[in-house]
C-alpha cells in the first residue's frame, strides 16, 4: 500500500500497531475463555488486563527487535507481552495456543472490518451512480458498438448498467465478507489438542467472528474470495473509467472527469484536459487482477499448513484492500462531479447522417413484404452511400424508388423519430428503484466490534 | 476442450450443433413473443416451427459456408434459417433482434445449464468426501505443518476440511449460476428500440432465464464470476490432490490414488506407483487460474459493447467448464477409491520419537509454575537431542531433572496420550452433519428446461 | 487450438500423428545411437527401420486403445511399436530410455520447429509494417495522448514504432527458440544410468537439437520463455489492433481494417463497418497472458520431476503457438491491406482549432523572456477559450496583447507551421532501414530437419 | 516494496529522492544539450547547475505540496526547480521537453541500474550454486519422480541443474537490461517538434542510455521484459526452495535451511525446524507472476500514449525489482549455508529395498532375450512384492527362477551396483566449468554512471 493510492481509514487497519493490537485483544480474550472453561482463575485474566502493554510504535519496535532473535514474529510478541505483564498472569498468556490461533484469527478480523468499510464505500458509489443515472434518465446520446455509431440510447441507461454491475459487486463483497468473518483457536493442527473449544467459541464471539473447523490455519479460499470480490469490483470501476476516457476523447467530448482550477493537464500542452484519474483507475484494476492470481496460488497448502501464503498476504492483502478502497472512493468522486455535456451528445448523435436509424428502416421494408436479405441490401446500399458521400441517410432513402416506392413517408418519419427510438430506453434507470438493494438491507453485515479496551 | 480432459455430457453443450440449436430455439420463441405482442399472427410462428430446419452437422456446415461470405456467424445463420423456412414466415425470423439478443442469451442459457451440471458433480464430490471423512473419523495420523511433524490429527479431519471447502465452492457456483441465468432481447444497444419488451420477457421465461437490463450484451462480470467459481473449485481440488501426492511419496505412503491392474507406472521403473491423476489435477488448476485472468480482462468493454471478449470466450469458456467438470468427476473417483493406509499412518506418527507431544509437555511445565520461556528452553533442549540422537523424547524427559523433578509422571503420561490429544479431533467430521448443505437445499437451482421441440 | 483460430501449417505440428511420428523418429535414432555406442549390431537398427509402422490415424487409434490398459501413453506406444517390429529388433526398441527421453525431446523438437515457423511469420509482419511505415512516412495526422489531441505526428511514425516493437519480439522469439532447441536422453533422473551419453549426442544431433543436462525432463523455464515470447508478441499485435480500433471509431475514421464485399457488419445495422478482426486480436492477447501465468507455475517441479506440467502443456502449448501464429498472420493481412484515410487525418488534425501548436507558442513566449509559469498561464487561458468557444487558437493569440505585444507574427507563423512541426518526424521511419534486422540475419536459426524417412 | 522483504541498496533506487534526483540530472543535461545545439549560451547551463536545489526529503515535500495544486508531479517539480534556480536560467529549465522526456528516461535509467544490481546478485547466486554442486559432485542420493523413488542420482547433479537454470535467468536479465537501457527526449508525441535531436543524443549518452524512437513514452514491452526476467528468476528460485522444503520434510531430512541459535521454530512446538525461508521464497514467486500479468496489460496503450501504465508501474516495478533482489540474496545465503545430510541421503536411498535398480534388471532380462513386455511383467511382479512385503528386491530376484534362471548373478551384481549407476552422474556438475558464463563475460553490462554532481 503506497500513500499515493491509499486512504488512512483503510491503511491504518494494516499497520503493525493495529495488527499487534488485535493480537493482544485475542490473547486477552483467550484468557477470559480459559476462565470460562474453568482452567484459570478470574484474577489471572484481570491481572493480565491491568498490566497489559499499550500497543504503540514503541511496542512494535520492541517486538521487531525481539524478532531479530527469534525469527518468529508471534513468538517475539508473546515474549514481550509476557514480560510486560509478568508474574503468573504473564505465564498464562498464549496458554494452549499456537501462533496461528492468534495471527489468523486477527487477520480474518481485520479483513472482515476492511470488508465492512468496503461495503460502505461501495454503497456510496452505488448511490452516486443511481443519482447520475436518474439525472440523465432522458439525456439522448448515441450508442456505440465496436466503437461505431449504432443506435440512440441515453446517458442514463449507460450509468444505470454500471450501477447494476457495481451492485452485483457489492453482493460479491458481502458474500466474501461472510466467508472471511471467521476465526479459529484450535491449536497446531486444528484438533483442540491443548485448548478447550470453549475458548475458541468465547474469543470468536467477542470478535464477532464465527468459529470454524480448520487445520493450523483458516482455509485460504476464504481470503481468495475476498481478493476476487475486490478484483471484480475493480473491473467494474475500470468499466466506468474506460467509458469516460472514451467520452473525453477530443473527437467525442461528451463527458469530462472533474478538472480542478490550477490543475496542469500537461507540462507542455496547456490546452489539454486529460482523463488521468480514469486512466489511473484502469491501471489499478490490472494490479488487482495480478493479485488475484497470486492469491489463488495460495489456496493449496501442504498438509495442515505451510507458510508460503504468508509473505504473499503481507503484501497482497493490504495492497488489494487499499487499492479497492481507493478506487471506490475515487470513482464515487468521479461520478458525483462528472462534467456531462448533453449538447455535445446530440451533436455526435446527429453526426452520422441518421444512419443510427437504419434498423427501423430495414424493419419497415420487411414489414412491407421484402425478404430480410433484399431489405438488407437496399438499406446497406443507401447507408454506404450516405457514409461515403456524407449525405443525409433519410434524403437518400426518400430519393430511392426501392424504398420510397414501398414504404410510406410516415413510416420513415417514425423510423427516424428519436423519441420513438428511446420510448423504452429508461427501463434500465427505472429498474434501479427496485433492483438495487436499499442501504437498510445491509443489516446482514456483522456489527462493528467495539475495540476500545474496558 | 480436448477430448483427453473432457466428458461428453459437458462437451456436447459447447458444440456448434448445440449452440445453433439454442439460437434457433430463441428465434422461434421470439416469434411466439411477437405473437404475444400482437405484431404477427400466430400462423407465422406456427409456419416457422413447421418448416424450421433440423440443426445437425450438415446444417452447421451450411452456416459455416455462408459465414465465409458474410464474415458474421449470426448473419449467416439467419440467412440459412430464413431460406429454409422461406416465405413470409422466413422474413419475420430475427425481426427486431440484434445478433447479440440471440447469441448472448443462448450463451447464458448454455452456461446456466453447464453450471447446473457442475452443481450435480460438486454435490457428488461433497458426498464422497463426507463418506471418506466419516469412515476415517477416528483414524489417527500425524499432522504436519511446514512439512514437519507437528501434532497428531485424524485422517477424517483432513478430509472434513476439504469437504467444507468444496461446499463453499458449491455455494460460489450457485451464486455464479444465479448471476448467469439471465437473458436479454433488447436490441442493438439495449434500448428495445425495435423490439417490444414483451418479447424479451416471453423468450427469457421460456428459457428459464431472468431478463435483465443490458447494453448490446450482458455484462461480462457475470461470465467472469462463473469462471471464478470454476477456478476456486479447481484450487479446492488442487488442495486435495496436492495432499494425496504428499501422502503417496515413497517416504510417507499413507495413501495412494487408485491404481488399476495393467496400469504401467513408468515405462522404465516397474515398481513405481505414481500419483499421476493427482499431478494432473494440480496442473489443470493452473489452466483455470490463467483463464480467470483472461476473463477478467473481458469485463471492461467499449461503450455499448465491443466484441473483443468473444474470441476469448469461444476458447476459455468451454475449456473452463470442461476442465472444472472433468476435475470434479476425477476427484470424486479419486476420493471414492482412495487407498488409505492407517497402519502406515501410525508408523509415521510414531517415527518422530514422540516429539509430536512436545506442546502438552511445555504446558505441563507452565502449569507447574515455570515461565513460558523457561519451559520452552527445557522442552526445546530435549526435543533437539531426541531428534539429533534419534532417541525417545519421553525417555529423555524422564531422565531430565528439570522436567522429572517438577512434573509428575502421570502428567507426562497424559501429555503423551494419543487419545487425549485427539479427544476433540472429530469435531470437523461431526460438523459435516450440520454444516454441509443437504442435497435438497439445491431446489434454488433453475429447473432443467425441456429443450425437445413440441 | 480451435480450427476457427488456427492455421493448418501450425496445427498439424500438434496432432497426435505428428507427435507419435516424432517419437518414432527418436526411438529409431536411439537404435542408431546404440549401434554407434557398440552395444547393438547395425542389423538390429536396420531391421527396426524396415519393419517400423506407419504413423497414421489408425496407428494413433491403436496406441490410444492400448493406453486404456496401460494408463501411460508412451508405454502404450512402445508396446505397439515393439509388436509391429517384432522379434529381437522389437525388443531393443526403447532400450535404456525412459519415457521422457522420447516425449520431452520430441516436444522440444516440435516447439523449435514451431518457433521457426513463428519467426518466418513475424518477419513477414515486420516487412508489412515497414512497407506501410515507408508509404506513410510523410502522412500527417494528429498525435494523441490520453485520447486527447497533443501535437502533429505522421502515420508512418506510428507504424514505425510498431515495427520496431515487433522486431524486439522477433528477437525474443529467437532467444526462446535457442533455449528450447534442446534434447535429453539421459534416463529416468538424468544420470545416464542405463544409457550411453553417445546415444543422446547422436539422437540430438540428428534432430538438430543441443543435448543438455537435465533431470528426467528438460527444465520448464525453457518452455515458459517460449510462451512469454508468444505473449509479448501477442501484446505487440494487441497494440497495433487497439490503435486501429481507435482510428476506425465513427468520430475518427482515419483507418479501417479491410472489409470484404458481401461481409455483413451487423445483422441489424447495415451501415456498420466494425473492426472485428482488431477486436478479436485484442481478445486473443488476453488468452496468451493467461497461458503465460499457467506456464510459469509449471517451472518449479518436485525433485527430479513431477508430471503436473504435462496436462497444462497439452492444452496450453498448442493453443499458445496456434494463437500466436494465427494472430501474426492475421496482423500481417491487416497491415498489408489497411484502408488508410490521409484526408480524414488532416481534417481531424485541423479540428482542434490549432491547439496542437500550443507548445511552440509557449516556447516562443519563454524565448521572449517570460517565465515558464507566466507563459503557461497565458497560453492556457487562450487555449481554454479556443476550446470552449470553438474558435481559432491563432486568432485569439493574435488578439491577445499579452502575446501579440511580445511575440512577432512571424514567430507565431512558425509556431503554427505543420512542416516545421514535422521536420524530424520521419526519424522513426528512416531508422527502420538500419535498425530492423534484415531477413538474412536469420541464418542463426536452426536448419529445418528433413523428417522424411530414408 | 515493504521493508520486511527488501534491501536498502535496491530500495533506495525507488525512493522519491532518487527519482527526482534523476529528473534533475536529466533537466540539467538537457540544458547542456541545448548549449551543444547552439540554442542557449553555456552561461545559462552553468548558472542552472550552480543554483540547482539539493534533492532531499525537504525538496520532495515541497514538490508534493506543489503537486496538490497542479495535480501533475513533473509540472510541480519543474515549478520548484525553476523557482529555486530563478532568473533566465530558471526559465530555460524543461525547455522543449515534455514531462515524459524526463520521467520515462529517468525510469529507464533507474531500471537499467537496478538490472545491473540484479546481475551482480544473480552472479553470486550462480557462484554459490556452483560451489555447492562441486562440493556434492559425488554425494549419492535417491532421485525421485512423482515424489516416488526412481533411480540414484547425486546431490551435486540436483544443484548443477539449478545452477544452469539460474544462469539462463541471468542471460534473460541481461537481455532485458539491454532493452531497458534506453532513453527518449523527443517531445510530446516523439517527433522532436520542439527539441533538437542533438539534445536527446547528448542526454542519453550522459546517462549511458541508447536513444530510441518512441511515442510520448518508451514502448512498454521493454518494461514487461524486465518484469518477465525477474519473474523467471523468481520461479527458478522457487524451484530451489521447493526442493529444499521437500528435503527438509520430517520423513526425508536430507537437507535443512540454516537455523540460527535462538530461533524459534514454532511458538508451540519446540522441536520444529521449519523451512520458513524456503516457504517465503515460494510465496514471493507468486507475487512476481501476478505482477507480470499486470505489466503485460500495460503494453498496449492508446495512440501516442495513455497514462494507465503509470499507476501500475509505481507499485509493480519497485515491488518486482525489490522482491527479485531480496529473493536472490536470500537464495544465495540459503545455498551457501545449506545444511546437507549425506548420511541421511544414503539411508533414504537404501530404504526402498533396492527397487531403484529395477531398470537395469529389466534391461538385463531384455539383453537375455526376453521381450520388453515379458521382462517388464517379471520385474514388476517382484517389485510389487518387494514393496508390499518390505523385502529386499535383490533377494526376491535371486529366488525367482524366471530371473535367476536367465540372468547370471554377476549381471545382477552389476545392476545393483550404485557406482555403475552413477558413472555418468557427474556430467551436469562437470558441465558447469564450461557452460556457465564466467563473471568476466559480464563486461557487456553498461558501465555504472557516476551520478555525483561535478
Amino acid at each position: 500500500m503506497i500513500p499515493r493510492y491509499s486512504y488512512p481509514e483503510m491503511a491504518k487497519r494494516f499497520t503493525d500497531e493495529h495488527r499487534m493490537s488485535t493480537w493482544l485483544e485475542i490473547e486477552l480474550a483467550a484468557l477470559d475463555g480459559w476462565v470460562k472453561a474453568g482452567v484459570i482463575s478470574p484474577d489471572i485474566a484481570r491481572e493480565a488486563r491491568e498490566r497489559m502493554p499499550l500497543v504503540d510504535s514503541e511496542f512494535v519496535a520492541r517486538v521487531n527487535e525481539r524478532e531479530a532473535v527469534t525469527d518468529h514474529d508471534v513468538a517475539a510478541f508473546v515474549d514481550i507481552v509476557q514480560q510486560d505483564i509478568g508474574g503468573q498472569a504473564g505465564s498464562w498468556v498464549h496458554y494452549g495456543l499456537t501462533s496461528s490461533d492468534v495471527v489468523d484469527t486477527a487477520l480474518a478480523s481485520v479483513l472482515a472490518d476492511a470488508s465492512n468499510l468496503m461495503l460502505d464505500a461501495i454503497t456510496e458509489l452505488i448511490e452516486a451512480l443511481r443519482e447520475l443515472a436518474i439525472a440523465h434518465r432522458d439525456t439522448p446520446c448515441v450508442g456505440r458498438t465496436h466503437g461505431v455509431h449504432a443506435e440512440p440510447t441515453t446517458f442514463g441507461a449507460k450509468v444505470a448498467i454500471w450501477c447494476l454491475q457495481i451492485d452485483r459487486d457489492r453482493q460479491r463483497m458481502l458474500h466474501a465478507m461472510n466467508n472471511i468473518a471467521v476465526g479459529k483457536l484450535s491449536g497446531a493442527v486444528g484438533t483442540y489438542s491443548n485448548i478447550d473449544p470453549i475458548v475458541e467459541q468465547y474469543v470468536c464471539q467477542s470478535m464477532a467472528l464465527r468459529p470454524v473447523p480448520s487445520t493450523q490455519v483458516l482455509a485460504r479460499d476464504r481470503h481468495a474470495e475476498l481478493v476476487y470480490a475486490c478484483t471484480s469490483l475493480g473491473t467494474g470501476i475500470e468499466q466506468i473509467a474506460l467509458e469516460i476516457r472514451h467520452l473525453q476523447r477530443t473527437e467525442v467530448r461528451e463527458a469530462f472527469e472533474p478538472f480542478r482550477a490550477g490543475q496542469k493537464g500537461s507540462s507542455a500542452m496547456p490546452h489539454k484536459r486529460n482523463p488521468i484519474l480514469c486512466e489511473r483507475l484502469c491501471g489499478l484494476a490490472r494490479i488487482l487482477r495480478g493479485n488475484l492470481t497470486a492469491t489463488l496460488e495460495n489456496v493449496a497448502l501442504w498438509h495442515e499448513r505451510d507458510i508460503s501464503h504468508s509473505s504473499v498476504e503481507r503484501m497482497i492483502l493490504p495492497d488489494t484492500l487499499g487499492l479497492a478502497y481507493y478506487m471506490t472512493l475515487k470513482a464515487t468522486g468521479l461520478v458525483s462531479k462528472l462534467d456531462v455535456r448533453p449538447d455535445r451528445m446530440i451533436t455526435n448523435l446527429e453526426s452520422s447522417f441518421g444512419l443510427v436509424f437504419s434498423q427501423p428502416v430495414l424493419l419497415s421494408l420487411v414489414a412491407a413484404g421484402l425478404t430480410r436479405d433484399e431489405a438488407y441490401k437496399i438499406v446497406q446500399r443507401n447507408a454506404m452511400r450516405s457514409w461515403d458521400e456524407q449525405q443525409s441517410f433519410r434524403a437518400l432513402l426518400d430519393a430511392d424508388p426501392d424504398v420510397a416506392g414501398r414504404v410510406p413517408a410516415s413510416s420513415l418519419d417514425e423510423a427516424f423519430d428519436l423519441k420513438r427510438s428511446l420510448r423504452h430506453a429508461a427501463a434500465a434507470v427505472d429498474s434501479l428503484a427496485t433492483t438495487v438493494d436499499s442501504p437498510d438491507q445491509f443489516n446482514v453485515r456483522r456489527p462493528s466490534v467495539n475495540r476500545t479496551r474496558p
